[in-house]
């Protein structure tokens, strides 16, 4: 400080960044070999590999020195979007530094072995002896919300979630969720009285893995995706990786079900959209990352719920279908559309319906947020999923831990805080749509029609080119007119389905 | 030096390696990937990233304070396997320390310059095009094996030749190359004059891209390479990379001709076995790297002619091939041996049958070694390598730049001294056979009977468990009982082909 230097701190940080983006586009690589394509026998040498690669990224990350350099670049004359850069650089230096690595190293020792036994002991239900590693788990998640509440004044959860959704508050989430609650359990008997009104007619497989992926092809080229920037992979957990220039998506196929990969594959294509159309002068800087998690999944949620699940785009798919796999009455659009809109409360929110799925969003926020603040202890966990599983969708648990409480892989690899993103996507994706279709009355017409280019450009516009630009809410109110307003969503579930 | 340390010197090195190990994992994977998988708008951020970790590697490899370490271990009591991986260690700190920055940098210019404008002046037989780039590439290579012929008391050639060879001298290849060069031409009219005798049938296609890929992979299996660490892929041109514990094969397929695939499928396993049966314990140091480039080539060289052109194992493919295909007059064993077998002299080395594979070899030294120890100029080239073609293989080449001097990638990226490499390797391999023969006089009729346990043994004892435990000369003595011997690979030519 003080000292007369070349380079302004500004660019020098812009460097720092930029070769960490390099290093990291191996590490995305690595990890999407890893789910795609690695055989077992490999997964020693790349899980040393990648560790190496973690660990150096996070010398580079948390270098004492930066400190003092972002302090210096704070000083200097920037234009809005390097100041934009430098409110991210500062974000991730601080997250990088929040935790001591004695916490660090416990935390990843507790969550393995948590995640590693829990891969058994979900299939025999074994509550029991799953509690033990949970509880270590808990007890380092408690440690680490502590410390960031501490650091940054925000609540204990908050600060939790706050490494998924910069800015997101609990007086926001529990307002919105508090919302949908009210009216979610009414909507749901609504639409399953009405849905039983309906003839269903369930298609006939087996369905060749073959054209299932000339379909999702079709379906992923259909939805502007570019091929010459991206593949389309098979994984057991589809996801979408890589980097923004050259991402990569994956899907799953079964032999008797073609929605699953078909959907799925539109899914992963709203978030592999969003990461190519990044803006391109400054990828490699924090500034051009996409926002969120919720923002993120508002894209896959454009593509799968508002887009893809719409009537007019179903018509599209129909006859794609029908040349995948033969003629069927099944695959009549309409039909097509019932069994891609057919609402059933189940165990598995991975497997839920779009208007069943909040439930199991807000279930688990009313779970993780006083466990993580201490209101409530695990023991307490099965009951209170049992009571709250009745009362938002009428289904009993009772006793059903692995369908219950040991579901998901988030608790035992400590991703307390993450849960709410999905649900603020699919309130985000029913907020841009709304937007559009005030900008554009005719845009049903033109899906119908086939012409999806308005809802493209309008993300582009809107989002993509945004990336991290602004905070959450200075982005959806700019986007959208206003701030996170779940309306918009009760307003699509009930002109879809009711 | 002299004060008192913690760590053992070597220790510290050896976590070094390990660590670069770990890193080059990445660069691995990028590598295969960029060549296997990676969409066309993938390129640009792939290099970046790869450049990065290229100087990352870089910098490591010569970070200063190696030098005092490395003298300190030279003091520290090492058992003999330490030893040699300090030898190892000391090497490759040498090679990447010889050379100056701004050299290594001007020599990425003009190579890059020269290869990306050779990739149209190929096709365009642009010779005059050509000439001036790559004198620029010329002068640089002559420079760095000024340089390095300076600082190791090898000779120019040899010193380059050294980066791929360690320890082969211009004096031992004369004298080999100079005996090959007397017999060759006249075997391979020999050889000519019997072929044309026999009967060939011509398989007839097309062969289906899906059998092509199941046949390769039963040869695979069948040479035991472990699919649960490694995979075979497809590349527009064919090799095998990754990392000891997953090994990355690749190779391409053509609708018109199934035994290109096949073949060289056979000979990137041999590199792969290699790879997979390099020293578990020592992986990541470099006693556990392969020992040269022509013990590689050694190993894919034992595995596509001594062992996959051996009658008795093509007996054992050619159901296989009638099984994938359908049954043909072209898939009786020794109709198939033929075609397999089939010596034809023509322009294009990496085309051509192991017979006259040799004499391009000895023609690309012949021409390299003058031309970097100043003796004669780009410009005489062409009328060299016409020379030479004629004498040699009998085959005119005037004026055709582009299957003559312009057909390898090698002179453009500055890849002087790795020609010999492969007909070493050839060499080898055929002395690799005469001393299994020897310790097992029955090994043909076991290999006919589709026992290759026996073969699969002797390399894995005395070449893969081996790595860089000793010089190659060292290597091959032990294994063979002699150093490098032509006369072995004349008397399998002589054995198969007369």
């Amino acid at each position: 400080m003080g000292t007369t230097v070349d380079t302004p701190a500004y660019d020098e940080l812009a460097g720092t960044w930029a070769r960490m983006y390099h290093l990291g586009h191996l590490q995305a690589l690595a990890s999407w070999d890893q789910m795609a394509n690695m055989p077992p026998k490999g997964n020693e040498a790349r899980a040393a590999a990648m560790a190496e690669m973690a660990a150096l990224l996070h010398r580079m990350g948390t270098d004492p020195s930066l400190r003092e350099t972002l302090a210096r670049a704070e000083q200097e004359p920037l234009d809005d979007q390097q100041r934009a850069n430098l409110r991210e650089m500062e974000r991730q230096w601080r997250q990088a530094n929040a935790l001591p690595e004695s916490l660090v190293q416990r935390q990843q020792l507790v969550t393995a072995r948590c995640e590693h036994a829990w891969r058994t002991q979900r299939p025999a239900n074994d509550w029991a002896g799953f509690l033990p590693n949970l509880r270590e788990v808990l007890a380092v998640a408690r440690e680490e919300a502590a410390l960031l509440s501490a650091q940054s004044g925000l609540g204990k959860y908050e600060a939790l979630m706050d490494r998924f959704e910069p800015g997101m508050t609990c007086a926001q989430l529990d307002r919105v969720f508090g919302e949908v609650r009210q009216w979610l359990p009414g909507l749901i008997q609504q639409v399953m009285a009405k849905q039983a009104q309906e003839t269903l007619i369930v298609p006939v497989g087996p369905f060749a893995i073959a054209a299932q992926k000339a379909l999702c092809e079709q379906a992923v080229r259909l939805l502007g995706f570019d091929f010459e920037a991206g593949r389309l992979d098979v994984s057991t957990h589809p996801f979408c990786g890589g980097v923004p220039e050259d991402v990569r998506m994956t899907t799953r196929f079964r032999e008797d079900d073609f929605l699953g990969s078909l959907m799925g594959t539109v899914h992963e294509t709203g978030h592999g959209r969003y990461e190519q159309n990044l803006p391109r002068e400054w990828l490699g800087q924090p500034v051009a990352n996409a926002r969120s998690m919720a923002l993120h999944e508002s894209q896959s949620l454009s593509f799968e719920m508002q887009l893809g699940s719409h009537p007019g785009f179903v018509a599209r798919l129909a006859p794609l279908v029908a040349q995948a796999f033969g003629m069927q009455p099944a695959f009549d659009p309409r039909n097509l559309h019932r069994l891609i809109t057919r609402v059933k409360p189940g165990f598995i929110r991975v497997d839920a319906d779009e208007v069943t799925y909040p439930a199991h969003v807000i279930l688990r926020y009313e779970i993780e947020r006083p466990l993580i603040e201490g209101e409530i202890e695990l023991e307490d966990v099965p009951a209170l999923w049992d009571a709250r599983m009745m009362e938002l969708l009428g289904v009993d648990t009772r006793g059903n831990y692995k369908d219950g409480v040991m579901q998901d892989v988030h608790w035992p690899t400590a991703g307390f805080g993450y849960f709410p993103c999905y649900s603020l996507g699919a309130m985000y994706a029913a907020q841009w749509f709304a937007a559009m279709r005030r900008a554009m009355p005719d845009l049903d017409a033109r899906i119908g029609g086939s012409d999806l280019a308005p809802v493209f450009d309008w993300l582009r516009d809107n989002i993509w080119s945004q990336a991290s630009r602004w905070t959450t809410d200075e982005l959806v109110l700019r986007a959208s007119g206003e701030t996170l307003n779940p309306a918009h969503f009760k307003a699509h579930l009930e002109a879809r389905y009711l």
